[in-house]
């Protein structure tokens, strides 16, 4: 008999659900972000359940023997410090689960921007009856910026509405089977004059932190909605309000934020022009039970020696394939 | 040289645009209520463009040589009087004009529901962070009541976005190209336990008139959401109101009403699980336009002698075809 596995779980109070063939094959150590130094120490694999806890890099230097890691979230970015990085730690993510759900959501935004639904509330509110003419979807530009599996399912969720979709990622290419065209991230306000709507979804990493700055809302038409599902920090968010605020495009709808839970004294709360969601998009019910049997699954084949499932390339930030 | 062909449009302050051509080939009175009798007299036409009013009927004694109604909505039931009915004169609609956008809307409410977008906005209005789960409307069940064009685009549409449909329509039938089953409106209830959302598009008719009555909503299921696009008076809203306020239905989405506006004082503008909108749902930006395109087609054909396009039924009450 070789020696017992054990697995880390950095979880809040609650739980990772389906982890009964896990505790059945390894000595599971469940640890809020106090302990997690102690409960790293000795451990041969991390499963970081909390996956919006930014404690992992300050517990790292316990870590002497996890030779894997994985988050129950698709964004890596809270466990890409350099230690991790440049270390031999294999990462994976929970790819797959937010896909159509994120889609879901963003067309659900897109709606509710052309539809005026927050204004019919607003009114209904005041119980005001005010006929108003709103817009169509079907025929609108939309820029999907983040080629991975979200935004792929966004793109063809958005094209069976009617819109008409294209994408920004790594490389520029045409052909492509969601997007047909995809244009370079790297020339972004180039392609941003164009579209009703632009979704951010990309991962966060060096090259895309701050993407939409200044330059690019000042890229944008008036008229354009600007959609936040992938991080807070892909965005300066104080060119963002200002851009809001100096009416340079029409609205966003915003579910993550470079501080959360966003702050009630923060602004964005309270424009007229901005929708304002806690970091839900992805969180159908069920989410976590699919976390659990996406995390199960891997650990299965950890154990038996068989090639993870959404094995992260630490240097791109994200898990490469269609991208 | 024939006599003058003479035109009455009954239209509020807003005259209908694109009307140039037929003020060249006609003698054209606008009116509004008041005066609509008087300028029925002698006229050969009317176009109803103020397509809310009531006032048809009770003028409709001065139409001493009207041969053709034409009236700028889908709905023809504001103008289906008995003397009308009974009558030669032939009377058209505005069929296609909405159908899409519509769908849309319906599209939009849904994902409202799903995504609890109304209390997203309620709590972004009090700045508070508070993270929930919510609905995929992937996979989830629809019934359309009500198989005309709008009903199809309905279909479509929700179908595209990965819901699955069925309609309800005057007789059931198999294979249909955009609702495959399609049930018998007449055995509704049978039908309702397995839907998720319900959406009443249908027109209205003596054989629709009070269809969603408590019979209905009790075989609703609990989680089930109603949406009415139609009229409201395919609704027995008391009745609507004890099934929302007893939670026998899980929410509704209402674009139209008995009596519009809707009346401060009604219980649904305050009621925590009911989305109200001013009948709007219709009307995008440049509906008005288009509806002008279809009446200055139509005069063209009715005064080249060629068939005019959408010829309601008057038995019926809609203008019959892929129905």
């Amino acid at each position: 008999m070789g020696p017992v596995t054990t697995l880390t779980v950095l979880c809040g109070d609650l739980k990772p659900p389906g982890m009964r063939d896990v505790e059945a094959a390894a000595e599971v150590r469940y640890t809020g972000e106090a302990g997690l130094a102690e409960a790293l120490r000795g451990a041969d694999a991390l499963f970081v359940y909390d996956f919006l806890s930014t404690a992992v890099p300050g517990a790292w230097h316990a870590a002497d023997r996890v030779r894997w890691l994985h988050i129950a979230s698709a964004g890596v970015d809270p466990v890409l410090f350099p230690a991790l990085r440049e270390s031999d730690v294999v990462l994976t993510n929970s790819r797959g689960v937010f896909d159509d759900a994120i889609a879901e959501y963003v067309l659900g935004v897109v709606l509710t921007f052309a539809k005026d639904f927050a204004r019919s509330l607003d009114l209904q509110r005041e119980s005001r009856w005010q006929h108003r003419e709103s817009e169509r979807i079907a025929g609108k530009d939309v820029l999907v910026v983040g080629t991975g599996p979200i935004g792929r399912a966004i793109a063809r969720l958005l094209r069976a509405a009617g819109m008409r979709v294209t994408g920004a990622g790594r490389r520029a290419r045409t052909g492509d089977p969601d997007f047909g065209t995809v244009h370079a991230s790297g020339e972004l306000p180039r392609h941003l004059p164009w579209a009703d709507y632009v979704v951010a979804v990309a991962p966060l990493t060096e090259k895309t932190k701050g993407l939409f700055d200044a330059r690019a809302f000042a890229a944008m038409k008036p008229s354009a909605r600007f959609i936040n599902v992938g991080r807070g920090e892909l965005v300066v968010t104080a060119d963002l309000i200002t851009a809001l605020k100096t009416e340079r495009i029409a609205g966003a709808a915003l579910d993550v934020f470079e501080t959360e839970p966003l702050p009630p004294e923060n602004p964005l709360w309270t424009m007229e022009n901005v929708l304002v969601s806690p970091h839900m998009s992805g969180d159908y019910l069920g989410w976590r039970d699919t976390l659990g049997e996406v995390f199960a699954e891997n650990f299965r084949r950890w154990l038996a020696g068989e090639p993870l499932l959404n094995v992260v390339d630490k240097k791109l930030g994200y898990v490469p394939g269609a991208v």
